[in-house]
């Protein structure tokens, strides 16, 4: 057994009423089968809009005779008084509709869209759409757990990162705030798992297309470079630009960036190792490889790990982190789930001891 | 969450101690995931011939932090008075050889091997090879955790049922004991992903050889065979005989099984489902799907369930059914951790409530 | 080399000019592909629905500067002159508008759709819906290759046999036609790579869905089992129905059927053997198999051919039969150029010498 | 039909008759089917250590009825006045044993390992070992083919590239040479398919270990960088030193390579496009995208094609390049034969005109 599955014998503690909007994409199954499985959260609502009305396990037969609720409309008012926390699995533009009415009825909100992840409008707008709530982005946080704790901690509105985001600042932020490298000429080469792209139907998505196939994508153009310039510039006390180049991997779940950055002066492997050390060692979800070691997405599958390994090339003077992740986790429903756990001061663990197997 | 995760909240109950034989294969491995994640079964020691003093998380990296465990070599006394339950996921052959020391030792034995599953000594030799502890073959049970249930509650020593076998002989056996299908002319058409076939290195499991491959193999030839009509045949009181042929799936893990049989005269759906319920609709693990509705192996895989889905076809008087399981979980460890908390007193369901998501 | 590439080096053969219509599909594109390859016809018109107007190369970028050819809007009456041949890759109900019209125009028909398979007006109304062509069934010529070639050879419409008929006839027709099996309890379990599923968009085709993921579908409904018992009845000379289960296998092409059937008295494996040398040793495209080896989708991937193997088992007098096809091509578009071959008096190999590597 | 098949009608030339020594490998094998298909090659004699005397479509069963030949022990005396070509498909160290002796007996060779691609023979010895030939490594020539042509059209023996400088060195070499981008701070992110590892077992190569699986490996320290910096120095004439990252992809073939550079001075868009025209637009197998287009495995898998896609970033002055290639072919067997082709005064497409489809 590990000991954290029922560390909490105490019969006192409350249990957070759940409610997931969207929970018939991939992301919301996800949250779906975590919440069942959080040992201090009940799951009371669900919402979708394309299946109201009907059993969850007729849309995903996997779950029967386990998760017995069936799909509402989405009204906001109606959960008012039944939950205490929302997640929003909802496209962007949808989630800032309803966000302000959960948060006037005291329900807080965990938001997996871009609505509520920027701090500076116009990069918001200029990235996605008009805002319809620009009032809230002062209020939200930014629910990069890790390193955004205690700001969580204190929500009651977090703009849920992007898995690329989660997969590039969790190993770059650190070295950024330290100065261990240099701000220009930060490079991002990811590889993301097709369920990233959702369960929307899709030429991208069509089982042949994918098979045998590797590409990249939105060369120079994806919406995750605004998300991580403003958090990389906000950490750096100034603007930095990145190079962003995400490609399609033939799976079905998991992530892995690939970075490059160049060293500032005289940092050495041991300096960076000590920083990652640092911030790192004592999170219970961020794996620092030992020397000579590197990430798997499989060795995260199916968990809320984040692994990050590292080489320093002190002929050029760059450094190679690689970071992998399950784009569906630690990229979406996990740390959302663990952003729910900070917010309610539980612990961030709670719900999330996802064991790995080999395979 | 789900009920019974920490329903268990009275401290008085005692902790099995566990070890696993062979712990790096992927069934041992599986198991090593099980039973930390069980909350009423320790990890004690772990074994493996390969991979004496080494940490398992050196082998499975995604174990890092979870399982901090060392391998050791088998040495069968070293264990007495540590572990009150052993599985062996080794070949067969040498569990035959451990098993008795210990029995002797007073530990409990759950052999995932083929070499107690059998009760015919000659049908074990006619297929493996010459028994060194026929002694203990009256002693075992079969563990086919839902039919020999009351049996398993009273051993020692379960001999863990083939992944084949069980796909095939829960739907198959509740229909010969009640008499609704012909004893002869069952075909047993079945499918499986390639981790059956372990971590051992073969052409047969090299990625080029198995990605846009199916094809049948042993046909005719199995040693599944004689563990199935043996079952079989005991429960049909009479010698039967079956047409069987596994195929290999380009697919990692997943077991399914199409079974065609001939209707008994007036056997109706309505009879068929009465049967299936009668045994299965309160056994957890088992899940009769609705009329029209067919399994899915991604429906069941990462748990211990076993779907069946059914098509009585009045024209020619013949069924199909069709069972899907996680061959390394239902038709392995998974099974094998049933085993072991019906022999320690334990709800069956106790460390497998293990919960799905979409993908 | 292989001799027959250049074999025709005299100059005074026509070329066939072929038209292919669907060709956006993945039928269609590999219709594009084998006429692009052939040596003895001449890619003159592709039509799209959606695609009108279109250069090829912007739907399929794989052929670029290979194929050069722009997607028309289809009107039959443009095509009138230019072409000897047009292949259609349409949905059912679409080609029976458009055949009448082609052959009133001179232009051989290859249909892969049903709608010209049947003889029997009712079944094929019963199965799909309302013929609008029905004076051409007789007419039509079903495209079975080796077993229609005389009547193929005669005709100018050809009904293009699907998948799993294809792979089931093939090994089947000639063990019924000599009386070496009985001809009731026939079961047909099969196994087809997603392609089968075409280009559109679906679920059951979405990438997350198939990975991993093992099924059956439509059991005891699918349309293919009127085709093969339209089929099987002529050869038998009585009404023969059968038992057939289609899975979904997580690839992109190949397509394996196992059959079972009983033996006729003193059958033995060497005559069943002697039926297919007889019917197929001199036929490039069938492979029959030494004994104990099966077909591996695999080996005929990319190809045009159909493997068959099969195990005769003495005790339960039952034969099993494995065929494998590429679904593609021996069971679309490969078999349909080889129609077109013997309707335009070539061997029947031109342009389908495609030579298979290890992987 | 494509013109070029069959082109060569008159009937003088000379067919070259050729030995593949090593062909039970994966590359091997793709040799053998690519000579099987050629106009104007013919399949004197395989060579293999492991199988020697077995007939090849025993191995590769795929190939049955269409490849009729036996494997030899490698004997290279014996293959004496029977061979004009040889293909030594063998590991590093093995070749160089053998080489001397088929130039001696006027065989001309094309080298698949690492033997014969290093100039400098210090940076072999320290990659690989003691070099038992160092004489030829003058002699041989660099077998990219489109841009070592007049060489290897002079050759006797060619050091036959690697996949990763392939799929490198065709879009990076011109930049290089014409001054375009900077020559330090070039990274190549590159992702290669399984079949790179080869036909031999290793836990790498395991199907469960590799689906659902990405990582990169070797970093900083695969044996390719020597070769791809001897020849970036050799054109930049200045010692060039690249960062290179190679990863494993869940599928069978195919390799993308995502370079990152530097732009000179002015350096434009447009300039860049005018210098890959100037190096490509008339080489068949090399194949520059439109303005927004980038390459996908998908659509060079089974051909010889390199595609390649760029994007120039003003605001970053960086170029990002992404190329394609098949590794099995452009990065191994098919840039072989086109060496071949070159050596012998072919067409370089004899016998390359493989055609894609849609999947």
């Amino acid at each position: 057994m590990i000991n954290s599955v029922c560390r909490t014998t105490d019969s006192e503690y409350q249990m957070v009423k759940v409610a997931i909007a969207g929970a018939t994409g991939y992301t919301g199954a996800e949250l779906v089968k975590l919440i069942t499985g959080h040992p201090r959260a009940e799951l009371v609502a669900v919402t979708s809009r394309s299946y109201g009305g009907e059993a969850l396990e007729n849309i995903f037969p996997a779950m029967r005779s386990i998760v017995n609720i069936r799909c509402e409309e989405m009204e906001p008012k109606s959960l008012s008084g039944r939950v205490d926390c929302i997640f929003l699995a909802l496209p962007h533009k949808v989630s800032m509709q309803y966000a302000p009415v959960f948060l006037e009825n005291n329900i807080k909100v965990v938001d997996l869209s871009a609505d509520f992840r920027f701090k500076t409008l116009s990069a918001y707008e200029e990235t996605y759409q008009k805002h319809s709530a620009p009032e809230l982005l002062e209020r939200s946080v930014y629910g990069l757990s890790e390193l955004y704790e205690d700001k969580i901690r204190e929500a009651d509105l977090i703009g849920n990162p992007g898995c690329y985001p989660t997969s590039f600042l969790l190993p770059i932020l650190p070295l950024i705030r330290e100065g261990a490298i240099r701000k220009d000429g930060i490079i991002s080469d990811s590889k993301s798992g097709v369920s990233g792209a959702g369960r929307s139907l899709s030429l991208t998505s069509h089982f042949c297309e994918v098979t045998e196939s590797f590409k990249p994508y939105k060369v120079g153009a994806h919406r995750h470079v605004p998300e991580m310039e403003e958090i990389l510039s906000e950490h750096a006390r100034e603007k930095i630009n990145i190079t962003f180049v995400p490609h399609l991997l033939p799976m079905s779940r998991g992530m892995l960036t690939t970075i490059y950055a160049e060293l500032s002066e005289k940092t050495t492997y041991e300096a960076i190792l000590k920083i990652f050390m640092n911030y790192y060692e004592s999170r219970h979800f961020v794996r620092i490889l030992p020397k000579g070691k590197f990430p798997d997405t499989a060795h995260v599958r199916g968990t809320n790990f984040c692994d990050i390994g590292f080489w320093v090339d002190d002929k050029s003077r760059r450094i190679i982190i690689v970071s992998a992740i399950d784009n569906i986790l630690k990229g979406a429903a996990g740390q959302a789930v663990q952003n729910m756990n900070l917010m309610f001061g539980m612990d961030e663990k709670s719900g999330l001891e996802l064991i790995p197997g080999a395979i």
